[in-house]
């Protein structure tokens, strides 16, 4: 018999209980699940994600030999603490926390050296929360982050990439720092980039005109906006410094981009800008990713060849249009000057 | 039988032309297109959005009752020039720009005496572009801003309100200067944001690293970054003033939110600002925009029945979970301080 126990059966664990009983990968499976909201658990429970709710988070860890942290990221350390007298030697703990470099730290200080901790952070959510809103779906095809601390025996290591697999996931391995540098960039950053969007038309007098008019464009954008308060104020407090270093840029990006709105005379180079911008945006969704392009870095092509080979045939097309377009558009502009000197 | 002419036949002329022969309004409808894209105009005849292909703007409008401008805002002004000779007299021409002063200001200047204009903008659309992606469900559900001129007759009005309601919108009635400034707070505002976050990450020396593990929120948030280069590029260049504006104080709400994150003794203050935020983007989603609350403004209420009025009981029963979390968690505070002091 495996023995998984869950703290914390929200929208996070809960999924990660749906996902491995759905996998069939563990036989004879029993999850074991505590939530300190008494809700939660029962839901969970009526669901089907645990099997056996536990009392205290000590008790759900008793005989189970991976223990998965799903709560807010400082309500980790408290978990730990809860669970270091009752965990079993040899056990694998991981977590599925926002950021990382705290979460080692608590785990070095924290737990016995009898288990082997591995820092886990899957990169998919929903602003939804609860167990009611969870799915054995959730994480299939995303990345899920997986920072082995130091002392974590290669068998763990490997338990918790298989833990990713098995749900669908797929394992990605990174130091603390470097995760919680590149996550503030594309995670962290556009939560607090909502957030500020929000916020400033929220407060504006004219908001009850204003939200009648607004669209998919400032749906989409301000989406994060609505992430519950706990984990994005547990990300800002976890992840500060380079967070505040990210707005920092990207306070800079937007004086960059108003001084280009502003440029009367660079309207071209606006439009160039924001053609760039549209291409390479397509090329992410697309799934083309820089890696090829680093690659690339350096080798001695021709400019058509490397825009074919970075993003295909489609992109290079695109890209011909846009700067026929553009050309167009300057003879135009031309003409018109023409016409008003001629006047 | 009546003549519906649409210069442009991209994403909103073809959804348009499509929604207009699915109302079934008009008794013996033929719809004319003309785009300078010539693929455009024979796509929009293949799925059936048109009926006949024009050669040219001026041949589009013989005979037509209405006229619908749909191509990016500058471009109109040439349409306009193109068919001020041509249309016929006592017939309604429209738009579909994102941006009205300047376009009325065309009219004015361009368009013959014997013709009404009413300025119109549909909040709705897709980073999608041309006919292949039009629908005639486009603009249900949707706000259509009418901007009468003030030379436009009654009728004219009436015309271009029912063509929204025909295409399943709601007509909203304002004058151009107060459209382009909410406009500008509520959809080129999150353009701008957009655009500036996805170019900042896409710059950054890490991107091949990080944009693998950018998920939903990265998506969401710089989704808008996609919207055509023209689109993007007119918005900018003809509400320049107001979205430099909105730009400015965004740049501030994010300065603001910077230094309640980097204020460490201020994390309950921040939780409650981001609860806050959560709260009311809840509501927003839900539908519950501002009016009600304008008029509930002065009204000598309790809190609690304020906040049930405002947002029925589920948000008055998260304020109240949230305000309890608050609570704990400074005592969580308080305790681990005095832990530290006696140690």
């Amino acid at each position: 018999m495996t023995r998984v126990a869950i703290i914390g059966t929200g929208l996070l664990g809960a999924s990660v209980a749906l996902g491995l009983k759905a996998s069939k990968k563990l036989a004879d499976l029993t999850v074991v699940g505590y939530d300190r909201n008494r809700d939660h658990v029962a839901e969970a429970k009526r669901v089907g994600a645990i099997d056996v709710a536990a009392g205290d988070p000590a008790e759900a860890v008793e005989g189970a030999s991976m223990v998965v942290i799903a709560v807010p990221v400082l309500g980790i350390e408290d978990v730990m603490r809860q669970i270091a007298g009752a965990v079993e030697a040899g056990a694998v703990v991981t977590d599925t926390g926002s950021t990382k470099a705290e979460v080692m730290r608590w785990a070095r200080q924290v737990l016995p050296d009898t288990v082997s901790f591995v820092g886990g952070h899957p990169m998919a959510g929903t602003t939804a929360s609860g167990p009611t809103t969870a799915s054995a779906e959730l994480f299939k095809g995303a990345q899920w982050v997986v920072v082995p601390s130091v002392s974590a025996s290669d068998g763990a290591v490997q338990a918790v990439a298989g833990m990713a697999s098995a749900l669908g996931a797929t394992p990605r391995f990174m130091d603390a720092e470097e995760h919680d540098a590149y996550v503030a960039a594309i995670s962290h950053l556009p939560l607090a980039a909502a957030t500020a969007l929000f916020r400033l038309a929220r407060n504006s007098e004219a908001w009850p005109e204003m939200s009648l008019l607004a669209a998919g464009g400032f749906r989409d954008t301000t989406r994060v906006a609505g992430t519950h308060p706990d984990m994005a104020h547990d990300i800002a407090v976890t992840n500060r410094v380079q967070l505040i270093h990210w707005i920092e840029r990207y306070r800079e990006a937007l004086r960059e981009l108003q001084e280009r709105i502003a440029d009367v005379e660079g309207e071209d180079e606006l439009y160039k800008y924001l053609a760039t911008t549209s291409m390479e945006h397509g090329a992410y969704l697309a799934g083309k990713v820089g890696r090829t392009e680093v690659q690339a870095k350096g080798m001695d092509l021709p400019e058509n060849a490397m825009s074919d080979f970075l993003f295909g045939s489609y992109f290079a097309d695109k890209m011909k249009e846009i700067n026929q377009r553009s050309e167009e558009r300057l003879a135009e502009r031309e003409r018109e000057r023409k016409l008003r000197r001629d006047r």
